[in-house]
Formats: structure tokens, C-alpha cells, sequence
């Protein structure tokens, strides 16, 4: 076979939309780094016009080409360009300063690679971080809307893969969304924090001194970021802190998408997604298939986590690699959790829960599962409480009929402790609670 | 060679030490464990007693068990009688039931065996986390005089491993200090949270409804944990915030120690440690111990994050597996973080600093490393000035003595230029300032 | 409650067990590190003799003194010794110096700290990995027991979570079994491969010339390890060989684990182990705790790989750190390879096998899970016999009494294409491939 | 500024470069990736007409609409295709089927769409994975090249970041390169055990039975694929090998690339690239640009390679995450080793040695670094040489002019001890090793 010339070096188009990233990418992608680096560029002229380093015809100049090379320029050009020095900003610098037509002295002033390319990843972050707050938000608002359906809707607790005792979809749905929306909270705070790097060559703001902390100020407002107390080109606490709230987002992910993939089973039968994936072989086949992309996505991100991590060690005033290690892996990050959210947010948005199942399978043992109401209630007239159950137990005997426990509790009272909705403890009261917590926090989001 | 049988199977003694673990070890060893666990199996039965479900004489008879086990108990028995179970806190309830010589329902009560393995790691986390953040506080501390001292003496900042401009001594300290308390705060913040875990077998807290929201209350304040919202025994936030605010931490230590190994290279000769490492062969070596060992226990940590971020999907009601793998890590990441900042507070703690070395290397290039400033003159005169200046650096000719340079600037201009002491932008500003917030934290904390 | 002064830094004891690491422990332990560091000391001592540098009683001297010191020597002691030079062996050679009353030159002869950590590693690795060797083993024998037993049982395959054909539980298991002969040939294969270490402070052999390269190779054969091509002290392929090794090793384990939990899942009730653990609270549980614990041992690796992977950077003739940081996350991972190993191997080699339950499932959907069958059989009539199917199977209408199927192929045809057991393939031939390799490999054993 | 609207959602043109991957990203892309999956389809096809389940008119007719779909198929439509059943087969055998005007049995015959994938992923693995062999190859070859030629150029070996003994520059790149050999060896090696997966939907090969073993066999012969022992679609050795030995390659080039950056710092000043980076702020930079990219490649390897393994635990017959989270990652693994093997070769084929700088760094402490010779020497006449040369070492004496020293073995004696030149030990005989081995590979690969 005659394969075509493979010249494109590009991907994402095939695989993220699969693992839930189809509209985070474009904020993410090769144009969304160029725009964003230029966007930083723009700033600091019009910082430095702002501070008496530029005039408002260098802004205007600056500020048009950008946007011209935004749109136009070649990103597999401009990479080529960007090989020799290490990163993009140095050939971008020297186009944007052709294109402009103003002073070389008006264009990157004061700066440095690292202040406009550590910039421009915290306007990346940024936006598709907020994305990934809206799915981690919708995610939750599922879980919420599960939890508030099936607050009293009994199901059987399983540990460590065996039935437990009762419990409900509503506190299943509840755990959900507690840890949705722990890590919701924490990814929104470390979003807030991102702020602007501006330190020059050295990271001592010599070339605007005396204005480079005011210079520094003015260009974290005009950009939207977060003032930094020093620059923190070697400081990464801003760096690890969004990269570590990712993974404990994408943490927040993987339970229920398991939890889903589970009770899909055929065995479990309890659940099943609003658009389960097909098969073109198999035509009774429903896979559900966005809590198996999800579970997907958010696999990949504790390796990239370690990855960041591991890279704190960032030499002196500049990294030789440290640093460039972060780029990639940091927005693999959040497209992968952002995937991995919005996946789980179609999950559990469209899941259909299946009552009937869920007390078919709470009945699957005969009341084995409330074993330990029994013996309770049979220690208070036996020691060997737990010996006799457990014997009946073993011996498939229902409780009901053996002597050794009737004898002491009667028939109709072993019923009754074995009947689950009578088991269910505070499970009302914590979904409860789980919702209060979520309402509170989206008021306290409006 | 005959080796004696190697019947014993601990570990710890031996390398703890060596990564700064040696004062850790002893609050996350065995015998901590078994401690905290019964810790928590008395304060169930206290809090049990202040509900009606236990009398004083129960709590009396607990406590006094639990005392002389947490003494005597040998941790390879309990290990072995673990096995059967999958953890240990099914024989050691046993064993507390039968020593104690109290009824079997005032111990243990409503409790599963995960609520009490989940809070006794919070209580060793709170424990031997405290030590962390203090380390922590020691080395920023140690940075923030550094920081003091130095901060105007001038050295050269490094940027990809090559002399870029001068700055400060108290620059390159400030930033291990701002990364070094930005990461306290935050792993203080996780401590701060830590919760209790109570919610029994199936986590609906059955086994004492009607009072069992109010018992996990009771249990957190006993065991001076924070009082969850609902239990959160596969809802893992707390643990996979715990664990990345122990790698953020991990990795602002990884920053400093890194550049003391660099500085303390002989070809740099910028700083030694007090207690350098001798060799037994070379009696002339200074070896960075503390720095090396604080990377060498950095180093370790964002794969043990990245396990824990991997083990939160917690199928159901007890995670088969994924829970069992959170234990050993998450202790592991303790010792390493804690043992990482207090080798490098060792080694910053004591760092003697060569001024006069700094100064040799700061002079190294000749003034090359100010070519950015005379450029800059130079630009006001012609529009070559890159090109001139790149061209006499190239040359190795002195900029001073360039009649290219000197017919526009004159050579005492540019000897001004050159000199690195009028070139060190806002590095004063940068060091009072994080002092200043260093200052505040410290406030906040007292 | 008072709690028992915290003395003890050791650890181990208390969980190895429960992870299946309990005979592995005392072989990597602290004892067995100085027993190893010992050994190799005694080995150098021999080399020395051989190669004319020590005499037969400096041989007996330092034999007996290590001997001694074996046995004696406190970890705890040693441990606190070591902090001050970052690794034992300056305190150990100090210390076997002084207890075997040789001349200095005798003891350590020619080689540095490294050498002596390095090849003692490698000692520790080849017996302890020779015992993960075998548990692998162990476990893949129970699977080609399973294999072979249940060559012909039908069950269900399951793909992404959905009943999808029939097969057998002997190919489950052979596959099971080829992953484990594929893991334990590429360990067994690594483990060969262990290199001694020698080269001196400079790894040029420099204090042994001109007898430096036999010097070494007598050494490694002293040892039992393979001569190395050159001293490897900075060329870390050794290592991350060995690592990566395990890390194979340690995925062939997850995945039986990972079935065999799910297979004891209440709902699927086909397989038990025949130690499952029970539950205090719970007398119905039956969990499979050694799988269970396998899957959590082998969770742990993958972090524990990354970090030996990522501390290959030794820059220089030896590592600041990255050195250091190998040592306990390698004997990390046999340990925890090991462990996942032997509790897969007590899972599987004591499973029941319930196939009535397998019936029972692969029964659950009626004959959908042969739709496919039905459909190519249709499509011999009919283009729209995936259409014609794909209704029937979602209106649950058995397809032997759908009149658009039955009409082409009849009802007794259609119940025949429906049969699992005649539509297994070639489950039983991949079971005789997969045994008849694994005997082979027992062979190339032996 | 208003930015374009951010609809491209692809990326790797601007980056890869920067990594090294501009030739492998071709290799990988999304192009790539469709091509692949459609050689299978027509591998599959023609498969079938050997074994009678197809006419050569089929074959042709695939044949002609891959090529085509090969060169028109746009990536972001399948992609978005592809989302539905979570894998870019299902839609693309609709579409395959639809151009190809064939019967519909004639097109995946017996396959499934993990078959397909995952031998798709292993043509791009084999083709890309030679690339990364062949940089690997370069790498070794150039530092086979600085080996030869500075066999004999004295430099000091640095241990713990402190000058230690003489060395060679040749031994330094002799480590590098028994690394790469080695490295680059595991990597061939596995690439060539790289099988095809054949197993259709439940792994027993029953809609090809009775030819299924011999289809899967021609199968694997027309893609030039290692025939399997049987079906490894949840056995996934064959993934980690190949993940693990890439890790092991990078470990092997992050060693030489750190030692490149630093002996390229300013104040080391031994090497710099044949085309070091510049700096648009600072003229006399000279960045070792594809060492420190080199370096940032292989950093990020290790968290991938820690996703793949963690990735092992398929369950049943086809995995519902773990299997979908190997795709991006093992191909990001080829990338960047591929790109640091690339970046490392650049740099040191092109690396200017400077045996001045190294001869000037040799003689920085005044020989204080043989300072164990003249202890060995002086231990002869005295039970003091140790403390004695240290204490001179420490004073800054001359050993050449300390009494207590020449008193024993007069000054000419101690300046020839002193003589770097005349302690190399074995440096040119492991350089003469290291080239043997090289040239015996090349030797067995020609």
C-alpha cells in the first residue's frame, strides 16, 4: 500500500475529542500558545506606555501586528524558528518587532523569554482552567441531581468488591459529589493565584528599574493575573500548585467513572449511559462508553503530575530544562482532567439508573447483607451471637428459619432486621448535607 | 563469608538518617502506627460512653488495654496476623476486645476497620506533619537570613547554566524562601483539614443512627481531627491534598538544595556547608552532605504523588486495592518531605557563604555579562549597537577599549556601565519584600 | 491516653506482611544491607589477595571481623554513623578497619563508597529477585493449572465491562499465564545481568593499576555478579534495567488481580478464594483479600519505576543525589513486586473455580452475546440482518422466535448459532499454545 | 486585542521542534495514526483472501479506497466520529466499507477494533522506534567519536559536584556511550518482539475458525509483525516492554546531556555546541541549547512510562480505560526519546571540546585532588599520612612544601605523585573496552 507522504506533524484532532478534550483543545493548541505569547507581548508595550517607556503609536504598531501574526503566522514556521534558542519567544520577538514598525526598545521591554512564555502559559492556564471548572461544575451538578433522585432509593453497599450492607444511590452519588466538589474549590483557588512572571534577563527587573515593580503590577492587571510578590521564574509554587489541584481534580474524576463502568456491568445491570457505544460486531453491546474515557483520561494525569513535580529543581535564575519540561506536560494536564470531567459530566448527566436492578441485586444474597443487625440484636441474649450467624450464614440456612437465632428473636423480628430500608442509618441525612454544602458553594459561586 | 540469619525484617534505622528522616521516623514507624490505631479505637469508645453506648468503666478498661498494648504489642505478630484480614486492624480489635475485659460492643463501636485505619493515618499525618511543616519553617528561616544578610551582595545570576547579569546573593535566597513558604502555608492548610473518618461498615454510620452524626463530631474533637462533611472513605480528597501539598513542599526544597550542590562545585567554590563530607579516600573533598541528600530525598517524592493520585478510584464502598495502596506511600511521602527540608535546613542553616568568590566569578567574563546595558547606551547612537557589541564579545575584546563603543559612550561611561554593582535593578526591593512577607507569616502563625 | 515513648524508627514488620512481602522483607532488610555491604568488603579483601595486595591473614581478619559485625552491628548505630558522609560504607569501612586489626590498606582496597553500595545492591537484588523470580513462577504455575483444568469450562468474555462472547475460563487464565512467563523471562533475564561495581573514586581503577580490569573481574566472580564491560557507577543501564524489569513484572500481576476481584464480586460469584478474609462486623464476607492485596503491591510499582527512571541524570563520575536517590525505591520495588507476586500466587493457586456460576452468567442475556453469530449467519439472506438483529435484541425478543430471523434461518438453526459451546473458537488451542510454552520455559529451567 | 477565533485544535508543529521530534512527529501524527489503522485493515483483507474469506476483488477495492482514505480523510472528522464508540475503528471501518464497494464480510474480517489499534500502534511503534534507535545510534557513534579522540586528554573527575582524581575526557565519553549501546540495544530488541493482535471480539479467534491461528500468522507476516503465542489484547507485555525500554534509552541520554550543560556553565567552561543558543537580551550567551532540551525531553519520559505500567490491570477480555490510556502515552514515548536521542546527538556530534579549560579546571586545587596518592605513598613511613595531608589540604599548603610530608618523601618525589598525567589508572583501556563493544554491535547490526 501506497501511503501518502506524511508531512503533517500535527495531532489532537483524532484522539481528543475520544477522550472528552474536543472543545478544550482549540485553548490549548499550537494557535492558542501563539496568540497567547503575543497577547503577553502586547501588554508590556502597553505597560511600558503606561510607564513612560512607549508611546501610544508603539502600542497601536505592537498591538496590530499581533494581531495580524496571531491569525497568520505558520506555527510549524515559527517551531522550526524556535529550535535554535530553545523556545518560541525568541524568533516570535524578532518577527513581532519587523512587523511592527516601531523602536526595537518598544517591543519585549525589559523582558525576558521566560517572563512572556511563563506569561503566556498562565493565559492558557487560565482560560482552559475555567473551562475545566465548568466541567468539573456540570460533573458535580449531575452527581448533585443523582444524589437529590436517589436520595432514598436503597441499593447495596459493596467492600472490597463484596455486598455489604444497604446503603443508597443518593449517598453513592453524595460521595461523588463531595469529592467534586472539594477539588472544584481547590482548582478554582489555584486559578485565582496564577500570576504574571515579569523579572527580566536576571529576575531583578534591572532594565526598568526603577518602575519594574509598578511595571510588574501594571502588566499582571492588564493581562487579568495575579501580582506576584517577586518573580517566581525559579520559585515554582505556581506552577506545582495548579499542576497538583489538576490531579487531585482528575482524582475526583476516576471514582465515579469507575463506579459507573461497574454498575453498567452486565452482571450489575444497575445503570447504563443515555448514549452507550455501540459495537460493530456485537449489536447487544452497550459500553459506556464516556466513564470508560473518562477513567481514561484521568489515568494519564498522575504521571504527568510527577512529571511537573519532578521538575522543581530549576537552577540559578534560568532552568536548563527544568523549564521546559513543565510546557507541555502542564497542558497535557489540564486537557486531560478538563477531558476527563467533561466525559464524566455526560456520563452521569445522562445516566439512567435502574431501581429494579438495584433491588434485585440488594436482594441477591437473602438478607445475608444484614447479618450484623441480626447478631447485634442476638447478643443481647447470647454470647455466641456471632458463631450462630455466621454457622447460618455459611450453611446458606436463611435466618429466619434457624432455631438457634428464632429461638431467641422470632421469626417476624429477624424479618424485620433484615429488611434493608430499615437499615439505612444517616443516609438521608448525608445526602442532605452533601447538598446543602454544593448549594452553598454555588451560591457563594454566583 | 557464614551471615547470620536474617530473621529480621525492618527497615528504616539504617537510611532514615541519612535523608533527614532520623527525628521523623520514630512518629510514622510501626510501633507509631499501632499506637495511633489504638489511639483511635479509645477514643471510639470514649466518644461512645458520652453517647450512651458504652459506661466510664468501659472506656477505663479500653484505655488501660490500649496503653499496654501500644507498649507490648510485638508489630511482627499483629503483621502476620494481618495477612488473613488484609489490614491490621481486625486482630488488633480482637486482641483489644479480648484485653480489655470489656463487653465486645463497647469496643469498636459502629466502627469498620477502615474508619479506624483512616483516621490513625490522619492522626500520624497531623503528627509527624506538624515536624514537617516545622523543618519547613527552619529552612525558610535559614533562607530568610540568608537573604538578610546578603542582600546586597552581588553575584552573577545563571541562566541555562551560562553567566547572564548580576543580582544578589539575597535575590537567589528571597525565591527559595518565597517557593519555601508559599509551600508551608499550603501543606499547613492541608494539615489544618485533615478530618476523622467514621461512617461504619457501609458508610450510612447505621450502627449508632440515630446519633451518628453527632458521634463522628464527638470522635473528630476527641482525637482533635477536623469534623468531615459526610465520610469520606472513598471520597479521597484529603489524602490526595495532603499528598500533592507534600510534593509542592518537596519540590521547593529541591530548588535550593540543587543550587548549594552547584555553588558548592569546586570550579564555583561560592558556598561549603559547615559539615561537609569527607571521603576515606580523598582527605581534600567538601562534600555538600546535607544538600545532596535533601536532593536525593526530593527526588523521591513525585513518583509516591503520583501513586497516590492513582489509587483514588475507590470502587463502591471500600476500594479493593486502591486503598490498601494509599497507606505506605502517603507515610512514605512524609518521611521523605520532612527528611528533604531538614537536610536542607542543615544545609542552608549553616551555609557559609564566600563573598569573595562570588565576586571572583561575578568578574569572570570581563564585563561581557553587562554587554545588555552597554548595548542599550549604544542604541541611543546607532542603530548597530547589537551588532557592535555581539561582534567586540565575540572578539573578546574588552567593551572599554572599543573604539566602536568608546566613540559613542566613552570608556569611563562604559566602565560605569559595566560595573555590576549599579546593575542590580530591584534586588533590594525583592529581598524586603519577602522578608516582609515572611515576617507576616510568621505573625500570622505565632 | 498516654502513649509509649517513640523510639523505635523501624518499620516493615507491620505491613510487609499484609502485602505479601513477609519472607521477602528479612532479605532486604537493614540487617541484610549490612550484611551485603559486609560481603562485598570481604570479597575485595580476597580479590586483593589474589592479586598479590593483602595477605591470607588479612583475608581471615577482615572474614572474621565482618562475620562478627554481621551479626552484631546495631543499625540504628550505624545508620546515625552514616548521615554525616551521606552513605554507610565510610562508617563501615571505618569500623571493619578497626575491628579486624589489618593493616589499613588491607580493607576497602582500591575501591570507593560507591563500588562497595553499588555492588552490595546487586547482591541484594539477585537474592531477593531470584525469590520474586519464583513467586512468579509460583504464580504462573497456578495459572497453567487453571488453565489446563479449565480448558473447556465456558464462560463469558467480557469487554469493556459488557458480556460479549463466549470463551473459556482456560484462556482467561492462559492468558494470565503468558504475560507472567513473559515478565519472569525478562526478570530472570535482568537479574542475570547484575554487574559488579569497581572502579575507585575516579572509576579508573587508578589505585590498582596495572592490575585494575582483572582485579575487578576476580571480584565479580568472587561475588557470583557479571563482569561489568567498564565501571558503571554514572552508566545507570544496570539499574533501570533491573527496575524496569520489575515494572513489567509487577502489570502480568495487576491484571489476574484485577480479574480475580472482580470475578468474586457478589454479582458474579464465580470464582473464591480459599482463604478469603472476613469481616468483624460482616460474617457473609468473603473477600478476596489476596488478590486483593496483590493489585495494591502492584499499584505501588509504577511511581517507584519513574522515580529510578528519573534519577539516571548522574552527572560526573557520581551522582549529588540522583545516586542516592535509587537505593531504597529498588529494594522498594522487589519487595513490592515480590509481594504482589506471592499474593497472586496464593490467590490463583488456591482459586475455586465455580462453574455453575460461569453457566449461570454466560447464560444472563438470553443468546445475545451470540447476536453476532446470528447476524453474519442472517446476512447471508438479508442486508439488513444487523438491523433485523440489533431490534430484536433491544425489544428483548429471543431471536429464536423472531419470525424476520426465524423465517431464513428457523428457530433450530438460530438456537444452534445461539450455542456457547459451539462457538469457542480456537479457545482450546490458544490454552495447548499458551501450556505447551509454559513447559518449555520450565525446561530451558531445569 | 482580539484574537482569531481559536478553532485548530492541533498542536506538536510549534513544540516538537524545540524537543527534537520534528522528524518522528510525522511518524505519530494524527496522519500517521489513520494510515496505520488502514495498512491493517488492507493486511487484514488480504489476509483473508489467502485463507478463502475474500476475493482478490476485494483486496483491491480496499486497497484503492485506504490509499485514498490514507491521503482524505480529515483527522478532525473522524475524531469527532470516533467519540461515540470511545476508538477511531468503529467509524472508520463504516467508512471503509462504504468506499470500498465491497461486501461488508470482506472488510475487518474476524477482527475486532482493538485488533486493529493495537497493531496500528505497533507499525507506528516499529517505524518510529527505528527512528529513535537510528538518533540513538548517531548519539553512540558521537560519543564513540569524543571517546577515540580524547582517549588521553586529562580532565578531573568530579564526584558529588567536588573535584576528585585525574580522569580522561575519554573515559566521561566512554560512559556515555556504553549506556547508549546498551540502552540502544534493549530498544532493538524489543521493537523486534513487537506482534500483531489478531484475537476478534472475545480474543478466541471464532469467526475465523478454523483458519484463525493460521490468519493471525499471515496476518503478522504481511505487516512484517512478530507472530504472537496468542492474542495479547489484555496480556500487555509487549506494551510495557517496549514503554520500559524507552524509558531506559532516555535514562541513558539524560546522563551525557547533564554533563554537557555543565561543563558548558560559564564557569566550567570545557565544551561548548558546535551551534549554541543566543539570547535576545544578552549577546554573549552561548546556550548549549540541545543539551538542555535534550534533557528536558528525557525528563518527561519516566511519569509516561509510570502511566503505561500503571496501566497493566485489563480486565476480562478488553480493557474499559486502562486499555485506551496506553494509546497517547506510548506514542509520546517514542516522541520524546526519539527527540532527546536526536537533541543528544546534536550536541555532542558537534561538541568543541576545550582541552585548555579542562587542563586549567585540572590544575584549580593545586593538586590537592591526588592528595590520596601522596596519603598512600606517606602511609608507607607513618600511621599519620592521612591526617597529616589533610591537615595540609585544609591550611592550603603545597604538599610539595609541607615539611612533615617532604621530610618522608622530598618534594620532586611528591610533585611526580602529583602529576595528573601518571594517575589515570585504566582510562584508556576502558576507553579501548568501550570502542570494542561498540564496534562489535555495529559489527552484528550491519
Amino acid at each position: 500500500m501506497t501511503v501518502p507522504a506524511q508531512s503533517d506533524p500535527t495531532r489532537g484532532a483524532l484522539f481528543d475529542p475520544v477522550f472528552g478534550a474536543g472543545d478544550l483543545a482549540p485553548l490549548l493548541s499550537d494557535r492558542a500558545w501563539i496568540t497567547a505569547l503575543l497577547e503577553v507581548e502586547v501588554a508590556i508595550t502597553r505597560a511600558a506606555e503606561k510607564h513612560g517607556r512607549a508611546t501610544p503609536a508603539d502600542v497601536a504598531g505592537v498591538a496590530a501586528a499581533a494581531e495580524d501574526l496571531a491569525r497568520d503566522l505558520d506555527p510549524a514556521e515559527l517551531g522550526r524558528l524556535s529550535a535554535a534558542g530553545g523556545n518560541p519567544v525568541i524568533p516570535l520577538v524578532k518577527i513581532l518587532r519587523e512587523r511592527a514598525g516601531v523602536p526595537a526598545a518598544a517591543v519585549h521591554v525589559g523582558a525576558t523569554s521566560q517572563d512572556v512564555l511563563d506569561s503566556a502559559l498562565m493565559l492558557l492556564a487560565r482560560e482552559a482552567g475555567r473551562r475545566v471548572v465548568a466541567e468539573l461544575r456540570a460533573a458535580a451538578d449531575a452527581a448533585a441531581h443523582l444524589a437529590r433522585r436517589h436520595r432514598d432509593t436503597p441499593t447495596v453497599a459493596r467492600t472490597l468488591g463484596q455486598q455489604a450492607l444497604p446503603t443508597t444511590f443518593g449517598v453513592l452519588a453524595a460521595t461523588w459529589l463531595v469529592a467534586l466538589d472539594d477539588a472544584t474549590f481547590e482548582l478554582d483557588r489555584a486559578l485565582s493565584a496564577l500570576p504574571v512572571q515579569y523579572g527580566g534577563a536576571a529576575g531583578t527587573l534591572a532594565a526598568v528599574h526603577p518602575d519594574g515593580l509598578a511595571f510588574a503590577d501594571t502588566l499582571a492587571d492588564l493581562l487579568g493575573l495575579a501580582r506576584p510578590l517577586v518573580p517566581w521564574h525559579t520559585a515554582r509554587t505556581p506552577i506545582t500548585r495548579l499542576a497538583t489541584a489538576l490531579g487531585v481534580a482528575a482524582g475526583a474524576v476516576a471514582k465515579p467513572a469507575t463506579d459507573v463502568v461497574l454498575m453498567a456491568a452486565t452482571e450489575f445491570g444497575e445503570v447504563s449511559e443515555d448514549a452507550p457505544g455501540g459495537s460493530s460486531a456485537m449489536p447487544h453491546k452497550r459500553n459506556p462508553v464516556a466513564a470508560i474515557t473518562a477513567r481514561a483520561a484521568a489515568r494519564r494525569v498522575p504521571g504527568l503530575v510527577a512529571t511537573v513535580l519532578a521538575s522543581t529543581d530549576h537552577e540559578f535564575a534560568r532552568a536548563a530544562g527544568a523549564w521546559h519540561a513543565e510546557w507541555e506536560p502542564l497542558t497535557d494536564l489540564i486537557r486531560l482532567t478538563g477531558g476527563a470531567a467533561h466525559q464524566l459530566s455526560t456520563s452521569i448527566g445522562g445516566l439512567h439508573v435502574h431501581p429494579d436492578a438495584l433491588a434485585r441485586n440488594l436482594d441477591r444474597t437473602g438478607g445475608a447483607i444484614l447479618a450484623e443487625k441480626v447478631t447485634a440484636a442476638l447478643a443481647q441474649h447470647t454470647d455466641d451471637a456471632r458463631d450462630i450467624v455466621t454457622a447460618a450464614a455459611q450453611a446458606g440456612t436463611p435466618l429466619d428459619r434457624d432455631p438457634a437465632i428464632t429461638g431467641h428473636l422470632g421469626a417476624e423480628r429477624v424479618r424485620a432486621l433484615l429488611d434493608p430500608t430499615r437499615y439505612l442509618g444517616h443516609a438521608g441525612d448525608l445526602v442532605d448535607r452533601a447538598l446543602a454544602h454544593h448549594d452553598r458553594l454555588l451560591g457563594g459561586q454566583a
